[in-house]
C-alpha cells in the first residue's frame, strides 16, 4: 500500500479500521465533555477562555490520538488534520492523486462544542486518487454514527441506510428550492460591509426564504432554513435525506471530506456554491475537495418526467439563480 | 382536584404521570417516522403531499393518545393542543388562573418531521395559577428527554440535571452578545414587505451577527447562529445551557409552554421579544404565556461584578438595544 493501489479487501479493513478510530475519538470527545457536566470549581478565568482552553487541548489530543492510531497501522499513508494545519503550517491544498491520503477534523461544530450544543462530531475522511471513498462522521452526544465506502453504501447507526426514504428516494420537488429544507451557516466572517461575505450571504437566505415572486423572482420560499454550527453534519443530515440543500463558502476540506464521502455514497450531489457564468446551461462538476465553496443535494429518485440526477441539476440550477458569490480563496502558500 | 389546589404529592403524582405521557407519545411519533424509513411502494402521489398527510394523521393520532390519557386520568382538568385549537376552534388564550390545564403540541418541529431531520419532539406542559410548573419534552430520534417540575429540577434524560455546567453555571460573557450562541428561525411569514416579519427578522439577524461597532453600533458578533425549526427544542437547549439567547415570534403557547417550565426551573429568564419603550431602564417582566412574543436567557451564575440575574437582565437589554419590533398580535376570538 506504498503506492495509491488499494485492494477492495484492503479497503474493507481500511474501512473497519476507520468506523472502530472514529467511535473511539468521538468518546475522547464526549468524556472531555462531560468532565465539564456538573458541578465546578470557582474558577479565576472567565468562562470563555476557559472553554476555549478545553476545546483547543480537546481538539489537539484528538488529533493526536487519530493521527498516531493511523501512522501506526498504515505509516505510508499521508494525513492531513485541521490542527496541524492551524499551526502555522501551509494552506496550500495537500492532497494529491498520487498519495493514499487520512483527512481528518478530530472536532467539527467547535462553537456547539464550547457552549454544549451536541451538534459536534469527529469527521474522517479517506482519500484515494483525490476522492474522499471513506467518510466517518461521529456525533457522540447525539449517539449517531454515520458511515460509508465506495460501493457498500452509507449509514446511520451501521444499521439504517441512508437516505432514509430509498428504493426510491423521493424526488426533488417540482417547484424546487421551494418544499425543501435549506441549511446553511452565518459563519465567522462578520465585516459589516456592503459586498461582504455576511452581505452576500444574507441576500441569499433571504432569497431563498422569501415568498415565490418576491425578491424580484428570485424569492424561493423553502420549506425550511436550518443552522447547525457544523458543515459535516449539515453533509450527514443531507445524505440523511433531512436537509434538501445546503450551501456553504469558507470550510477547509477536513470539514467536508468525510461529509462528502457520505453524501456522495449515498446518491447525494455536490458542487459549487458560486454559480458559474451560464448558471442555466454549465455542466455540473463535482466540488474540489479543497474548493471552499460546496452546495450539496440530497439522494433523489426519479420522477414521472425525469431522473433523480435530472432533478437534483434542476435544483442546483434555481439555488444557483438565487444565491450571491461568495469571496473564499484558496492560500497556495 | 377539582378546584386549583395542588398538593405537592398530588404535584409529584402528576409530574410521574406527565413523563410517562411523553416517553409513550415520543415512542408514537419515532414508530410513524420508521415506518417511513426503508423502501417505499411507488407512490402516485408526490412526496410532499404524502408527508403532509403522514404528519397530520400522526399529529392527530398523537394528540388524541395524550388528550384521552389525560382526561382518563384528570378528567377535571382542561386541555389545550395544538390541533384541538387548528381545527376551526377559537384561537383566543384559553389558559385562566382558576383552572389546572395541560397544554400540548404532540409534534412540534413539523416541518423537520416531514423531511426526517431528527429536530422534532413531543411537548407536554401543566399549568397551574396560569403559570407550567411541569415541563416534558422528548426528541425521540435524538434519544433526549427534558423534563421539570417547579421546585424538583430540571433533567436531561432523567440523570443530568441542567443547566449542564452549574453550581454555578457560568456567568453571561462581559460583552453579551459577544460570546453567545443566538437561536432563532426564520419561521413561515415570508412576505416580501420592507417592513414585514422577514425583513424585521433580517435586519435583527443581521445586527446580531456583525462585527462589534458595525450596522451603526448595532452589531453583536455573537459566537454563532443556530435554526433548528423547533420553539420547544430551542427552550430545551438554552435550559441546557446550550444556547445564550432564543429570540422569537409568532408561536403559540403549545408551542412554548414545557420548554419555559423547562427553562425557568433551570435558572432561565424568558421575557418579551419587542422591546419596550425604554430597553435600558424598563422592568424585565416574565413572558406571558400566551404572548407570541419570547425573549429567553439561559441559567448564569453570579461573576465577581453581578449576580447571575442582573447579568441576565443585561442581556436582555442588549439584545432589545439590536432587535425590531415583530408584529404578531393575538386573536381575541
Amino acid at each position: 500500500m506504498a503506492t495509491n493501489t488499494v485492494t477492495e479487501k484492503e479497503l474493507d479493513e481500511i474501512y473497519v479500521f476507520a468506523v472502530q478510530l472514529g467511535k473511539d475519538a468521538g468518546k475522547m470527545l464526549m468524556a472531555a465533555a462531560q468532565s465539564r457536566f456538573g458541578s465546578q470549581p470557582v474558577q479565576t478565568f472567565t468562562e470563555k477562555d476557559s472553554s476555549v482552553d478545553i476545546v483547543t487541548q480537546t481538539d489537539e489530543d484528538v488529533e493526536a490520538f487519530i493521527k498516531n492510531s493511523i501512522a501506526q497501522k498504515y505509516p505510508q499513508h499521508k494525513f492531513v488534520g485541521e490542527e496541524s494545519y492551524s499551526k502555522g503550517g501551509s494552506r496550500a491544498y495537500q492532497i494529491t492523486e498520487s498519495s493514499p491520503t487520512w483527512c481528518v477534523d478530530p472536532l467539527d461544530g467547535t462553537v456547539n462544542y464550547t457552549h454544549l450544543f451536541p451538534m459536534f462530531c469527529v469527521s474522517i475522511a479517506f482519500i484515494l486518487h483525490g476522492r474522499a471513498v471513506i467518510g466517518v462522521v461521529y456525533a457522540p452526544f447525539l449517539s449517531q454514527l454515520f458511515t460509508a465506502c465506495r460501493g457498500r453504501g452509507a449509514w446511520l447507526n451501521e444499521t439504517q441506510r441512508l437516505p432514509l426514504i430509498r428504493d426510491p428516494a423521493p424526488p426533488l420537488p417540482k417547484n424546487a428550492p421551494a418544499g425543501c429544507i435549506f441549511s446553511c451557516e452565518w459563519g465567522k466572517d462578520r465585516k459589516d460591509a456592503p459586498d461582504g461575505n455576511l452581505a452576500r450571504k444574507v441576500n441569499t437566505f433571504l432569497n431563498m426564504a422569501a415568498e415565490a415572486g418576491g425578491r424580484g423572482g428570485k424569492g424561493g420560499m423553502v420549506h425550511g432554513i436550518r443552522s447547525l454550527g457544523s458543515a459535516t453534519l449539515d453533509l450527514a443530515y443531507t445524505a440523511m435525506g433531512a436537509f434538501d440543500i445546503w450551501w456553504e463558502g469558507g470550510c477547509w476540506e477536513w470539514d467536508v471530506a468525510a461529509g462528502i464521502a457520505i453524501l456522495q455514497e449515498a446518491g447525494g450531489l455536490v458542487t459549487t456554491a458560486n454559480p458559474p457564468e451560464d448558471p442555466a446551461t454549465a455542466k455540473i462538476e463535482d466540488a474540489g475537495l479543497g474548493s471552499r465553496l460546496y452546495l450539496a443535494i440530497r439522494p433523489a429518485g426519479d420522477s414521472e418526467t425525469e431522473s433523480g440526477r435530472e432533478g437534483q441539476e434542476r435544483t442546483v440550477r434555481e439555488v444557483w439563480r438565487r444565491v450571491c458569490q461568495l469571496d473564499y480563496t484558496r492560500p497556495t502558500t
